[in-house]
């Protein structure tokens, strides 16, 4: 295991503090790992908060921001958050108009996160939780019951985080979260494992001309495994068990996602595929990401999220954001 | 190998055709391999070309947009861009206020930059260029005659290119590019080797538990080959490098840059580190960047480039700049 780190023991803070250096628009707690806006919640917005565990960045600390979250619980690498740490996430959100968890479909996850929404009204801090479950590859996994919860929370989080910045209810505000949700699919393809520092080793093995279809952010098994194709028989391959879950029509937004390990030229070169898929498919690509923005450590691969937008939905990913992961607008 | 790509022989092509299907507000010339701004060079700006191998992305083509590039080309991965290649983008940059060539210090790209240069004078189009050599790590090396040009093409590019949105002279622009790169330097770590697509294995090998100092880009050797470290050790001997070359004083623009293979959750724990060397050390990070922007395909390793600020060159880091690889404040 070849990773720059001081131990697997210090992780996790290690980075929290590297955040803290250099954002100051994020307070950072370190002891109790929470990552929220500086300046505290703002009065009258609904909050957002998220989380689960490390090994995914920008996810989710970065994405804390004007127009975004206020405030994300990171656990160890790979491991949920606990209850009384999703709990001061929320109280450090909590403006008064009440929270959103969004929550990723891991067991651990939401059961955690319950927990707290639980203690949470306990304070009469009012809670409502989106379960992010976007994964077509597989039913049931090894963290999950039902489908995991992968790169539709990075557009749950700006769309609704959008709602919440016009002063929406918590009510519209969930309601819009569950509803980018239903309409988004995703599919991921490993070439790597990665190594989660405190195991030491790798997460599974690939043969040197072998890939994992439909592999999950912790590199847990996907539908299969196959020989290393070119791009645009993956990418196929990837939009094809999109499309038969979700047929693809009218104007998407599209998330090409490394997965920590993958060079940006060759994310690019995928998005190509993904964008003559799409066309061919009689649908188009109305906003997109390329890049690394829900990651698996320094797993090489790459995944495809696809939501259809509707006209609200694309005005309110287009609204201002201002974060460490995403910025743009204002 | 394992890559995501088509071939060796598409690896540029295709990600230039993402890129065009990706960000409209670029203009991708395919054939001649030159990516501009949509909507051609603004009258009267003095336009800004950079340039060189690709699998350095998002350099150079994903810093085209306002406030920073006006043309970019790309030569094949880790291979300079040939002059008439260099010339045609100089003419799209060319809004009649005269050309800035940003070159990095390698030997091919510095004469083809040359030789573009002058055929642009017979062409009438006023050529400056600016020679980027901030590498402290080798004098003369695989590929150079003197320094490296590294990660301080970044920070030229976004300054320089502020200032030339701001309407100022060639000169000007010229001058403050080679300010910047007076005023930077770079220091790189490789813990793997890349792969070039066409050569198909390793451009180096490193032992298990071995890391390589002052690294290229290009994977070109460093100064020295030793055990792998806590990331305090290493960043130490990266930070003395720099400090023993330009001491670190003041106000300081730091980039702790991911060499395309490194989850951004150890770029930040190496932030952290950096952040506490520069404050023992007397002076302090007043801007910053922790990302992935100026990779070697899939190496996994990372960068420290510093740059001394002064009043003026802060003003113009904060400057608005709108490209698909940095986008702030408009």
């Amino acid at each position: 295991m070849k990773k720059l780190i001081n131990s697997p023991e210090t992780v996790v803070t290690d980075a929290l503090a590297g955040m803290a250096a250099a954002h100051p628009s994020l307070s950072v707690d370190l002891d109790g790992k929470i990552i929220t806006r500086a300046g505290g919640p703002v009065p009258g917005k609904v909050g957002l908060v998220s989380g689960g565990g490390s090994g995914h960045e920008p996810l989710h600390g970065g994405y804390v921001g004007y127009g975004m979250l206020d405030a994300a619980c990171p656990g160890e690498v790979f491991t949920s958050p606990v209850p009384d740490q999703v709990l001061a996430a929320t109280r450090a959100a909590n403006g008064g108009a009440g929270v959103l968890h969004i929550v990723k479909n891991y067991t651990g996850d939401v059961l955690n996160f319950r927990m707290a929404a639980e203690l949470a009204d306990d304070e009469d801090i009012e809670v409502e939780s989106v379960v992010v479950n976007d994964d077509v590859a597989v039913r049931d996994s090894l963290y999950t019951a039902g489908r995991r919860g992968v790169g539709a929370t990075v557009f749950v989080e700006k769309i609704a985080g959008a709602l919440a910045e016009r002063g929406a209810p918590l009510a519209e505000v969930a309601a819009v979260a569950a509803e980018v949700n239903e309409r988004s699919r995703s599919f991921g393809v490993a070439l790597t494992s990665c190594t989660v520092p405190a195991a030491g080793k790798p997460t599974f093995d690939l043969a040197e001309q072998e890939i994992e279809l439909g592999i999950g952010i912790h590199g847990e098994p996907g539908r299969t495994r196959g020989p290393l194709q070119p791009a645009r028989d993956i990418v196929a391959t990837v939009m094809d068990a999109i499309h038969a879950d979700l047929p693809l029509a009218g104007e998407l937004l599209v998330m090409v996602n490394g997965m920590g390990g993958t060079p940006l030229i060759e994310l690019y070169g995928a998005f190509s595929e993904v964008s003559r898929y799409v066309g061919d498919h009689g649908a188009r690509i109305g906003r997109n990401l390329v890049g690394n923005y829900i990651t698996s450590l320094e797993m090489q691969g790459f995944s495809v999220t696809v939501c259809q937008l509707t006209e609200t939905l694309r005005d309110l990913w287009d609204a201002p954001v201002d974060t460490p992961g995403l910025r743009w607008g204002r």
